[in-house]
């Protein structure tokens, strides 16, 4: 979690909103990405979706059995359900998200008997830091 | 939506599931998309997210404003994300998805308080020849 926020700073100082994402597989890490819609120009370019695009070029296969995602934040509904496609073993999250959050709020897309691979979930790691990250953030834009 | 379907065909004769999907802004398609992920090792790579993300680079904007988007099947939460972030104004899908969609069906996106941008949504256009595909392609790999 700790290169996670480094990559979640890292985008804030570029003016994105400040998330970060990591996927390990046996202890590596095999692909990260810092949030960057605005930079890149694609709507779909949250850290999450970064990270699991590296990870599956990394292997070279669209599936990333046994892989953990390590983000800043809740994932959206968008990225939740990247993640059951990339068959993420283990989603561990920072900050919770009431409102755009799809894991524990919102569409909940694990949730559904029809999501078709559910990860195991642990929320609030390392929830202090990427919150205050996301707070001073859109404190300075107001 | 007949151009969604020749790349849902061109998907489904690249051992993809067979599934398209156009951008239109101002009666132009500026993005197109074949379903893709096991040639591409994306697992992200939904006709949805290629058509979104090409059609944000023609615009050189993540955010698809007036744009609508034509698919040939209803689209998975993933890709529901992705429709909401990336602004798109109307979106036309062909077939319903029982077990994998995100918009009247398992997640249902657009149907939370807390999904920050809604389409004008319309199902069911082409349907029969987009389901058609779908099942050809099916029963042909069992």
């Amino acid at each position: 979690m700790a290169r996670a926020l480094d990559l979640a700073r890292a985008a804030g100082r570029a003016g994105e909103v400040p998330v970060g994402a990591v996927v390990v597989k046996e202890g590596a890490i095999i692909g990260e990405g810092a949030n960057a819609p605005r930079a890149t120009n694609d709507p779909t370019a949250h850290a999450e979706i970064v990270a699991l695009r590296a990870a599956a070029r990394t292997l070279g296969n669209d599936r990333l059995e046994g892989c953990d995602l390590w983000v800043t934040l809740e994932p959206c509904a968008m990225c939740a359900g990247a993640i059951a496609h990339a068959r993420i073993a283990r989603l561990y999250y920072g900050a919770s998200d009431t409102k755009g959050g799809g894991v524990e709020h919102g569409a909940r897309v694990f949730a559904h008997p029809t999501c078709h691979h559910r990860p195991e979930v642990a929320g609030g790691i390392g929830a202090g830091e990427a919150g205050e990250l996301l707070r001073d953030f859109f404190a300075a834009r107001r």
